[in-house]
């Protein structure tokens, strides 16, 4: 392989890296031109206008991650099911110039009869395996949609989908709550995003625990501010309830670094480990993707 | 007594009902006067001007209960503490003009150091044990925040506060699953709704259970007008499945009819018996209260 150009086109993102054959990252970009900004049929020219130097010099290759695969993206690359492995990817991948520009495909898992999806994660995750050199691990991938992954022998087994970042967004802005919080999002409060992931743990359910915001307030027993970072721990703990979480188990954790803190703050309660990983875990997963393939 | 002017003055609008002595309700008046469109300052004037005629009667009683009582209403009427009863009440109504007008206390309670307040509703509890002739019971009042309610010995020990409603709205209006559900509310589909309150009850939590309305759409499992139904199952199974309801036990369903027949099908899934009991448990509450005061 020559270079790779490695490209996460998200629903309000796009961010590409030209990375040499040995996976080291020579540039960055980033543009407010997710596929919700760009017109139906004017994705190739989004692309050439962003990435057209790049893809100049004779045998780079692209290959392209997220929403950009889906129904509203450039073409829709059908879902791989699960159990998934890297190869079950690389094999699906949906070329748009045959040995040039791929989309990698999301991937999909059925549970009780009720689908859930991912596109983007899983190039993340693979990216983090790598990474990390793990073959079994349980991952999540924290924000507006978070995603709880489980894999075993370098397969996705399964996954499931929370909408905690967008319910706690709802609740923030949008709920009776948003009266009684400030219009800024103030910095953690790590006392009361504690005490309000502990609330969750042994709270009843979100429904009625997110009240509390209200009448914590109305009784003058807490701050605004403090407020915000209490709301954050409640739904966050919400989430992490579910998941049956045992003392000594670890997760690896992974998104922005503010929402990495959040979540392994908020793990520790369960008494669980966490490693890291930041958002390189998707250039690294494309690389590692494009290594697989068959030299152009 | 008299006559009784009992009035329902709460958040969005404004109730009055013109009743005997012997609790024959003579006349209703409504209007969209809630607190919240009344400029502080105001509610006297407001008062008059909707029911001034009505307490020209020598002798006429007046009584008002909801969010009147509030910070934001009229005159705040300090919360009455659980356990309450009907007297606790009577006894410490916020007198405004003595023995003619007054507004009803709300309720709190406090469990793990969180308090949790209602206003108005301690009336409709009140009117429908007196409706049903029951002193002791387990009652729901469904609704943007619904109140879940233990009464024992006439006393009310504790109840609990949950954004079931509210929490609808906000997905149903402001989340990514606006985008599949129809913009008007469509008719029930019972048959979409026994399935979101079952998926609930089996389910891992709402941030996830919520996820599936977008996926069922993705994989167009079901239309768009189910998907609403759906989704109102999945809001109030997950209210319901916290209840720890057992089989066979009785729950008292208020509020609004379309709201009562929802609850009961989904309360019938745990094997719940349901009694129900109208908007008319306010005035009935309004006017037991009246008639346990001395007279003028």
């Amino acid at each position: 392989m020559r270079q790779l150009v490695a490209i996460d086109w998200g629903t309000s993102s796009l961010r590409g890296a030209l990375m040499t054959p040995d996976g080291a990252v020579l540039d960055v970009r980033s543009f407010a031109l997710g596929i919700l900004s760009v017109p139906q049929g004017g994705f190739e020219e989004t692309f050439q206008s962003c990435f057209g130097d790049w893809m100049q010099q004779p045998g780079t290759r692209c290959l392209m991650s997220g929403m950009i695969g889906s129904q509203q993206g450039w073409r829709e690359a059908p879902y791989c099911p699960c159990p998934a492995s890297f190869r079950d990817l690389a094999t699906q991948l949906l070329w748009l110039e045959p040995g040039r520009l791929a989309i990698v495909p999301g991937l999909t898992v059925e549970q009780a009869g009720v689908p859930d999806v991912m596109r983007g994660e899983e190039t993340q995750i693979f990216g983090a395996l790598q990474l990390l050199g793990l073959h079994d691990a349980r991952l999540v991938l924290p924000g507006t949609h978070s995603k709880w992954v489980r894999v075993q022998g370098q397969q996705v087994l399964d996954f499931s989908t929370w909408m905690t970042g967008e319910v706690y967004a709802l609740l923030r802005q949008h709920s009776i709550l948003a009266r009684t919080l400030p219009v800024e999002e103030p910095p953690l409060d790590a006392y009361a995003f504690a005490d309000g992931v502990q609330a969750a743990r042994q709270g009843a359910g979100l429904l009625h625990t997110a009240f509390s915001v209200r009448t914590l307030s109305l009784f003058k027993r807490r701050s605004a501010d403090a407020l915000a970072s209490y709301l954050s721990g409640l739904v966050i703990g919400e989430e992490l309830k579910a998941q049956r979480l045992q003392a000594g188990e670890s997760v690896v954790v992974m998104g922005s670094a503010t929402l990495q803190a959040r979540y392994s703050q908020a793990l520790s309660t369960w008494g669980v480990r966490t490693q890291t990983v930041g958002d390189t875990a998707t250039w690294h997963g494309l690389h590692a993707m494009a290594l697989s393939l068959p030299a152009l």
